[in-house]
C-alpha cells in the first residue's frame, strides 16, 4: 500500500503541531500517600513536520501510548516523548494529559474522611536544540475552594456574599513537587477549603473561617504567588482565580504570571 | 435521482422521532417590556416515521424554518408544526428551540440599569390523535439567583455559606404566560436575585436580603411550586434548584412537579 | 446544634427528588473481560421529601456512597437504594452514575489491540409502593461508530459523506445484561465501529466495509431495536441515533422506544 | 461606604489580569453583506492591577460596556480600551468576544439560499508602554469544514472516510479584514464547505467534490497559511484544524502559526 503520508510536500510550510487530541486512556498517577492512583485521562499527543513532509501516521501515537500503559509519571514522560521524537523523526514532541484526581481528606472538626477531587494536567514537550535536548513541563491542578468578599463584609450588617471558586495553579520547577503540594497551598491561602463530606459542626468551623477570612481573586493569586515565588524549586509560576459570584451571573477573575530571573 | 428515503422498509418498526438536532439560528422572540428581541437559537426538529418508511428528509426541516425565519411566538410554532406535519405527511411533529434571553433590571439601590441573561426555552409538539389535533407546549426558563443556607446561618457565630443556584422552571399553561413573568417568579422566591451590574449601595442590600433570607434548594422549590400552583393559567409545572455550593465541588439538587387535577 | 432540616414545613407540598448532583468519585465497575475495572464517575443520589419535612440531610448522601466505596454492581445499587431508604426514612431513592468505560479491542486484520472508551450510565430507583419495593434500573451505552449516508452514495459517482456517530442505547432487564453486549449490537448495526488504534490495512478494510454498508439515523436505531426486540432479557428499550453529518454543522438524530407488551 | 479595593497592598506583587470573565451580553457587529447583525456575546475584560492596590471595582467593566451599548466593531473596541484604562488608572486593558456569527450562503447547484453559522472572537488589548500606546488585535474565525482521508481513498477499492471538522484561523493585521474573508479562505481550501440548506443536486455535487479533493489536517493548515503568508495585510497567523474522525472517537489535529519578519 501507498503511504501517502511520506509523500514530499512543496509549500515550504513547516507544521509545528500534527497529532491526536483528546483521546480517552485509563492511566495510573503517582500518588504522594497511596503510591499511585487508577483514572481517567484524556490525552493530547503531537509532534513538529518538517516542511517537506505531508502527513504524519496517527495510529503511532496511540502504539506509543500503548507500549506505556500503565503508568504515567514524570520518568515516563520524559521517556514518551523520547519514543515519539524517534518513532517520528522529528526535532519537537508534547504530550498532553489531563484527568481528574483525588486526595483522601478529613473534615476539620468531625475528622469524616471523604475523597476530595481536583483537576489536574501535565503538559510536556522534548526539543532538540542545536544538539541538546531541551525537556518543559508544566503541572498544573485546579483546586476548588470558597471565597469571602471582603467588600461584602465590610459594608454589610451581617453575612457576606461568597461563592465556590476554582484556584488554577500552573509551575515549571527544576525538582520534585507534587500535585498535592500545589493543591495544599491553593486550599491554604483560599477563605475556606471545599470538602465532599462534612458534618454540621464542619459546617459551622467552615463557615466561620471564610467570615473571617475574605479575600478578593485578586488577594488569593496574591497570597498563593507568595508562597511560590518563596519556593526554590519553581522557576515559573501562574496562578488564577475564578469566583462563581453568587451575586452574578458572571464571574470574577485575576491572574498572575512570573518568571524568575534565576531561571537561566 | 433516486429518492432513497422513500424506499420501503419492512422491519415494522416506527420511529418516534427523526429530524435534526442542535441547528445555530438567528431569532426574534416576543418580548414583554421591548416587544421582540433579536437571539441566537439552537433548533432541534423532529417528525414521527411510519414503520413502511425508511427515512427522513433531512433539508426540508430547515425549509421549513426558513420560511419563518424572522419570528419565533406560541402563534409561529404552532403554525411551524402544522407545516412540518404537511410537509413530512406526518402524525407528530416536535420543535425545541432554546435560546439566551435578556432582561433590562435596575439595581435594587442605586437604580443602575443592566441587562440580565437568562437561558429559555420552547419545546412544542403538534400530534393528530383520532381525527383531532393536540398541540403540547413546555415553556422553560433558567434563572440564576442567590441562595443562603439556612442551617449554615443558624448554626454559625456569623455569616452563612451562600452561591449561585439555577432555578428552572417548566410550565404548560392554558394561556399567555411571558417569560419575564416566570423569571420573577424565581428571583421573587430566591434568597435574592443576581444583577450583572450592581455598585457598592447595591451589595450591601444584597448581600443583608440574602442573609435575612436562608433558604434550602428544598424550600425555593416549594416556593416557587405554591406561586404556580395558585396560578389558574398553569396546568402543569416542574421546578428545580440546582445549588453550586460553595462548600462542596458538588451540587445540592431539589425538584417538584405536578400536574394539576383540572387538567382533564 | 438545632437541626435545621428536621423543620416542619406548612407548604402541603412534597418534594420528588432533593439530593447531591454531579459529585465526581472513583469507582469499580464489573467487567466481562476482566472481572472489573477502575474508572471515575459523576454521581447523583436523590430522595423524595413528604411534605411536612424542611430539608434534607445533604452529608448522609456522601456517607452512604463511602460505606459502598469500591465496588458499583447491580447488587450493590440495590443494596446502596434500601440504605438510602433507611437512612433518609424515604420512600423514593434514586442513585445515578456515568462513567467512561473501556473495552479492548482488535482491529479487524492486523489485529492490534487498543483500549476503545465508551459512556455508561446506570439510573437506579427504588420506591415503596403500597408495602412491596418497585426496584428499577435503566442501563445505558453510549457507542461512537461510523455511519456512511445510503443517498449520498447513491447519488453520487465516486464516495459517500459519512460521520462518527453515537448511538445511545437504553434498556430495562430482567435478567443479567452486561454493557458489553449493548455496545456490541451498537457496533454491529452500524455502517462501520471505530477503534483508537488502526493500521493501513484496517483502514482499507473499515473504509470499504462502511462504503458496503450504507445507513441513515433511522436504519440504525431500527436495525438496534430489532435486535432488543427479539432479546428476551430486555422489558423496555430507547435507542438513538445522533450523526455529526460531515456535510452539515448540525445533527442527523432518530430515535425509537418501546415498552414490550409482556412486560407486566 | 469604605472602598476596600482601594486599600494598600504591601506584597509587591503586581497583577497581569483582574476582571470579568464571560459575561453573556447581545451586541451588533459589522457586517460585510447586511453592514450589521445582532448576536449574543461572551465578554471577558482586565486590566491590569499595579502591586500597591488591593483590588478591582468589578462592576466599573459592565458601566464601560453599557456605554457602548449597541455596536462592536474595531474602532468601538479601542475606544472601550481607552475608556477601561481611563476609569482603572491602569497601564493594560484587555477585551475578548466571541460570538455566533452568521452568513448566508448559497447551495452550490440549487442555490437554495440558507444562513450558516461560524464561531468568531475579537481578542484586544491596549498597553501604555514608554509613553506610547501599542494596541493588539486578535481577529478569530471557526469554520465547520468537510475533510476527506487522502489516505483512506488511495488504499480503498471504494469510498474514503470523512467528517466534520473546524479550522481554526485567527490573525493579527495592519489593515481591516472581514471575518467573511478569513471564513471564506478556510472553506475554500477544506476538501468541501458545509451547508445548512441543501438539495439533492448539491449533495451529490459536495460528495464528489470532496472526493476529489482528499487532505489531511495537515494539507489544509498548508494551504489557508499559504494564502494567509501571501496576504499583505496580515502580519501574524495561526491555523488550526481539529477532524473528528469518522474512525476513530478521537480527534486528528494540525497547527501552523507564522510572525511574518516585516511585522516589525
Amino acid at each position: 500500500m501507498k503511504d501517502v503520508q511520506n509523500s514530499y510536500d512543496d509549500r515550504k510550510i513547516p507544521i509545528q503541531k500534527a497529532g491526536i487530541k483528546d483521546l480517552q486512556y485509563p492511566v495510573v498517577v503517582l500518588d504522594r500517600q497511596n503510591k499511585s492512583q487508577s483514572t481517567i485521562a484524556s490525552v493530547s499527543m503531537y509532534v513538529d513536520l518538517p516542511h517537506n513532509f505531508k502527513g504524519t501516521h496517527m495510529s503511532r501515537f496511540v502504539e506509543v501510548l500503548n507500549v506505556h500503559r500503565g503508568r504515567i509519571s514524570v520518568e515516563e514522560i520524559e521517556d514518551i516523548l523520547l519514543t515519539m521524537q524517534d518513532r517520528f523523526e522529528c526535532e519537537t514532541a508534547h504530550f498532553d494529559i489531563r484527568f481528574p484526581y483525588f486526595m483522601e481528606k478529613e473534615a476539620p472538626v468531625s475528622r469524616e474522611k471523604s475523597l476530595m477531587n481536583y483537576s489536574c494536567a501535565l503538559l510536556a514537550s522534548l526539543k532538540k536544540d542545536d544538539g541538546r535536548q531541551v525537556f518543559d513541563r508544566v503541572l498544573e491542578v485546579g483546586v476548588p475552594v470558597t471565597m469571602l468578599c471582603p467588600c461584602s463584609k465590610e459594608i454589610s450588617e451581617a453575612g457576606a456574599h461568597n461563592q465556590r471558586s476554582v484556584i488554577t495553579v500552573r509551575v515549571r520547577t527544576n525538582d520534585l513537587v507534587w500535585f498535592e503540594e500545589l493543591i495544599e497551598i491553593a486550599e491554604g491561602e483560599a477563605s475556606a477549603p471545599v470538602f465532599s463530606l462534612i458534618k454540621r459542626v464542619d459546617e459551622k468551623y467552615l463557615t466561620e473561617a471564610a467570615y473571617n477570612n475574605p479575600l478578593f481573586a485578586e488577594d488569593v493569586v496574591r497570597a498563593v504567588a507568595t508562597r511560590l515565588r518563596a519556593d526554590q524549586r519553581v522557576c515559573w509560576y501562574q496562578v488564577e482565580s475564578e469566583n462563581e459570584e453568587s451575586i452574578h451571573n458572571h464571574n470574577a477573575y485575576a491572574m498572575v504570571e512570573e518568571k524568575k530571573t534565576n531561571d537561566e
